[in-house]
């Protein structure tokens, strides 16, 4: 994403859309980097002008994500594509442990999509990033002809570091150990399928979205062997707890009466036929430790904001089908299996 | 992008298409990163398993690239949408001066594509990154619903490291200065246009996209003070130059007559209606250095097999207007201008 001064025709942010042209390497894509991006995400890498962003990084070992966000619509109760963007991928650098630094953003935008509209995205992505402390270094822009997107799709890739002694990471939950959440399931698919299904529910449910790095670096504090931490987005609690136990080769038996739910998700969910242990979720994390540990870190998590409904919700059980079970009010069990194929399209 | 072993009902990679299920976060969505992604691009930091790359870096500056691929058609004379993903950032990461290490890979996937051809794609990615030395650490996975993509986009972020000492940036080009490409121009964006049209042509003229990061690795060790690097990708060679000359603040005049052109391509172009300056390239670099470096340079090129018809065609002039001037065959001279608008969309 070169920042380029010259032609500095200025765009119509009014009423302006966005046209074939703004993808064609020309004047008309310098217009928009360097009248709509650059100027949002103003930092000195980025105005370096090249193909490329040259960083320095501290010690310590690198940690790199990747994820496309195509939610459906742009636009939710508490939040845009443009800072979930953010929010997505802070959340997945962090979550290793580590300190998120630098984000690329990659745009594909449809023809005909109102630059007033890119502009509110482009600020929240900016102002998303600057209050988790990361600089959006270098970005891309390419537009594909209507009929062929849906509005705005956003690549963001991460990169953070890891200080020596932090080793969290999928294979590590082991029996006996604790699992935790930092709130309530479920706000932010109940939020987005609310608005999908005209349910006016919107009003009263937002979006959970939220970079969780801050909370994460507390956490760590206060306890540096966190086993496993991962983020329930797509899929919900349900496919998370599944892909762990996979990869460590354990069970999970959960506690449903443990598990933070607001009751107007609940009614939600019972209206639009979903359960909500496979809803997305886009601010929050499971996280994984030793019992002695468990108590320690629900206290640092409910001593910041994005953890103050945390709660340990089970444990990590010996079983050689990588069962996640649900212990149910009731004083039954049942199997919470793996989702076959796509409960809530496009969430994130 | 977790590599999840369990349900291993296999994928129908013959007949089978994509499914929104594949971007749901569930079982169908496992199956499809285990068995067509993890597979072509099997390495051990892939292999973590989780939702970040935890990898090393050696000493130096790092260097980050992200592109987003829309190339339509997404199989073309010379390549494919996969292969170029790889090509296109590892070349904005190796022109920095630096070694490309590390790409992930952001999918955006049409519900309805067949996945025998995204296995096609994803071997080309696997195949490039293979022999440009870099590993694709993590991804991600969305499905969009037919109507709301063109079967597939690829989003990939490179990673680099630059040795220290090595300062190759945009505003470096100064009066005196030679600039030199590393062979003809034109052959990608002529290879898709012809395709588009229907014009026969692509039986003779093939994409140029290949990693140059071999060949700027000859150029780094043979002139370690080149100026400026960049990839005259969309826009072609007019609006790379013109880029340039703003960042730099100087004027660029090239020799026509030594700019390297394909008869084919140029009789293409003049079927097509196009101005073979603007017309995009996928494996051809700029290279702006003093007079002294330029002849050694040359050779280091030419001794490459991606730099055999590499020429000197221009040189850096004062200008306080930043224009780029092409002298004609015939004495005269002309300027060449940013495009306003989009010469050739998706072609890249």
């Amino acid at each position: 994403m070169s920042t380029r001064t010259a032609y500095s025709r200025a765009l119509d942010l009014k009423n302006g859309v966005v046209e074939m042209s703004h993808g064609g390497g020309g004047r008309a894509m310098a217009q928009l980097i360097d009248q709509l991006f650059a100027d949002a995400f103003a930092n000195d890498i980025l105005a370096q002008g090249n193909d490329q962003a040259s960083i320095s990084m501290p010690q310590g070992r690198m940690v790199v994500s990747t994820d496309s966000f195509v939610i459906s619509p742009l636009f939710f109760p508490g939040g845009n594509i443009g800072n979930l963007a953010v929010h997505g991928t802070v959340n997945d650098v962090a979550l290793s442990g580590g300190t998120p630094l630098y984000l690329t953003a990659g745009f594909i935008l449809e023809e005909g999509f109102p630059l007033k509209d890119l502009k509110t995205i482009v600020e929240s992505m900016a102002h998303a990033a600057n209050e988790a402390g990361v600089q959006i270094v270098t970005g891309d822009t390419k537009v594909v002809e209507r009929g062929h997107g849906d509005g705005v799709y956003i690549n963001t890739t991460g990169i953070g570091v890891v200080a020596d002694g932090i080793n969290i990471s999928g294979e590590r939950a082991k029996p006996g150990d604790k699992i935790l959440i930092n709130g309530f399931i479920g706000d932010h698919g109940v939020a987005i399928m609310s608005l999908r299904e005209g349910l006016g529910f919107e009003s009263t449910i937002q979006s959970d979205c939220a970079s969780l790095n801050g909370l994460i670096a507390d956490m760590v504090k206060a306890a540096p062997d966190i086993h496993v931490m991962r983020d329930p987005t797509r899929g919900g609690l349900a496919a998370t707890l599944n892909e762990l136990a996979q990869q460590s080769g354990v069970g999970m038996e959960l506690v449903e009466d443990q598990v933070p739910m607001r009751d107007e998700v609940r009614g939600a969910c019972e209206i639009l036929g979903l359960d909500p242990l496979y809803v997305a979720n886009e601010g929050k994390l499971l996280a994984i430790c030793t019992e002695e540990d468990a108590d320690k870190l629900l206290t640092a998590m409910r001593a910041h904001p994005l953890g103050k409904d945390a709660a340990i919700i089970g444990t990590v059980v010996e079983d050689k089908n990588s069962f996640v079970q649900l212990k149910t009010g009731f004083g039954g069990s049942r199997i919470v299996d793996w989702i076959a194929g796509e409960q809530l399209p496009r969430i994130c």
